[in-house]
């Protein structure tokens, strides 16, 4: 099964919910401190908690690169786990010139074997080639991002009137002429999605934001129903894998996301 | 020393190239393939021929995470190898929100104890903080690049009149408080230099895109002079380290090197 067909298969069963997989070492349960595999022994409880009921897990690169060669061990391991039915985010944000592009997307998409990653479109279409020339892979693309800072540049009013963001979401769209691209959209960003949820089409929306960052899951799924569009799916990180941290935590965890899931059926049904 | 210092001494002294150590196994002498430390060591022969007239070495991020586990390995070691007094250059284009931006810096300062980094502005100041906050570090924020698709958003015109390049390298002066910020500006884009070099002020310049990349060292260096700035390096990556591919390559690529600093020093003096 490629990309494409692993989440439109979740979608269609209403698992809207990807989890993040952001572990930082000085956050996981302190029993599990002593394990030499630490990070993965936890991650891999989380996953045995939640598989039955998301639609993606994405793992975050900076939590392993900050661990080193040990770190990068225990991303491999952490995605060798993933059952196959789900599809796998490689959350890094990548992005450079041609050249360096295919490096990145050989390493993401070859070497660890993941489904999809997370680009940054700021150098333009040559550096999101290498990815997307990869069919059976999906390439999320950031467009309006959950920062405070998105203000800085991606919200600019450039001279033909557009914000630089949907310039972005309009470019992403002519890109797509392998059906294999996604953009990223802050969930933080609640009018700028109502706003401009006509740009999307058939692009997977990514949407980090709920949770910790405070974007609220009710109005994003109202927008999304009001709109006909199913193509989206909602990261959440913190409020899910540290929703507990005694030895318990699995079954707290897999209460919490099954609360998030069950918020999600109720709008839905 | 901090980076700053490493950097002003090697350009005071008229040292203005930074070698890419962007080693493809594909690529290195076919002699070196059976080491298991392949790259590692070619980096070393590398390192060996030139540390004695560069300004700084840079480490660019894709051609090593492609190899995986033994890839960051030979990351490592390379950058273990780098005599402390040249400027190390993690060339990762990094940039996310706070929060992961913070493990970003933290994976390449402290993990990995690079001098410097490169990063994509895309997400704002926010994205950036966690480098800037790091006072004996320098980032080099990407403003515009040496890629054709450059012209997709970097060169946008935005409703104040700027480029949205332009834009960036204001952001970024008024960042700068820690004197520690630089940008990532493509060699390849002459005009735009001349017309913009006055925005830079005390930012360090990283140029990207001579050599292999078409962009012309004379024309680069004539800017520079005339609007007596010497805050600048060129960085060369292919077009020195793959300058031969017999056992003799050492010789070559000391040669290459010399005479690129030879065309500079005739320049400046």
């Amino acid at each position: 099964m490629n990309a494409q067909e692993k989440l439109k298969l979740k979608l269609k069963d209403n698992l809207h919910v990807c989890v993040g997989l952001d572990a930082d070492i000085k956050k996981i349960p302190s029993h599990l401190h002593t394990d030499k595999n630490a990070i993965f022994e936890f991650n891999k409880k989380i996953i045995d908690a939640t598989y039955k009921n998301v639609c993606a897990y994405k793992l975050n690169f900076a939590f392993y690169e900050k661990e080193g060669t040990w770190g990068l061990e225990q991303l491999l391991k952490t995605k060798e786990y993933i059952p196959h039915e789900i599809m796998t985010i490689a959350d890094a944000k990548r992005g450079d010139i041609g050249n360096t592009s295919i490096m990145y997307a050989s390493a993401v998409f070859d070497e660890m074997q993941f489904d999809s990653v997370t680009l940054n479109p700021y150098m333009g279409f040559d550096s999101i080639v290498p990815f997307q020339q990869y069919k059976n892979k999906l390439s999320f693309i950031l467009a309006l991002t959950s920062n405070k800072s998105a203000l800085d540049f991606e919200k600019l009013r450039l001279n033909n009137g557009k914000l630089l963001f949907q310039q972005i979401i309009k470019k992403v769209n002519s890109w797509n002429t392998n059906k294999n691209l996604g953009i990223v959209f802050g969930a933080t960003n609640e009018k700028e999605l109502e706003q401009n949820i006509s740009l999307f089409n058939d692009l997977f929306i990514l949407l980090p934001g709920i949770g910790a960052q405070g974007g609220n899951l009710d109005s994003i799924l109202k927008i999304f129903k009001q709109n006909s569009n199913n193509n989206y799916f909602v990261n959440i990180s913190r409020s899910i894998i540290y929703s507990d941290n005694t030895k318990q935590f699995q079954t707290v965890v897999k209460k919490k996301l099954q609360a998030y899931n069950e918020l999600i059926f109720s709008f839905l049904s």
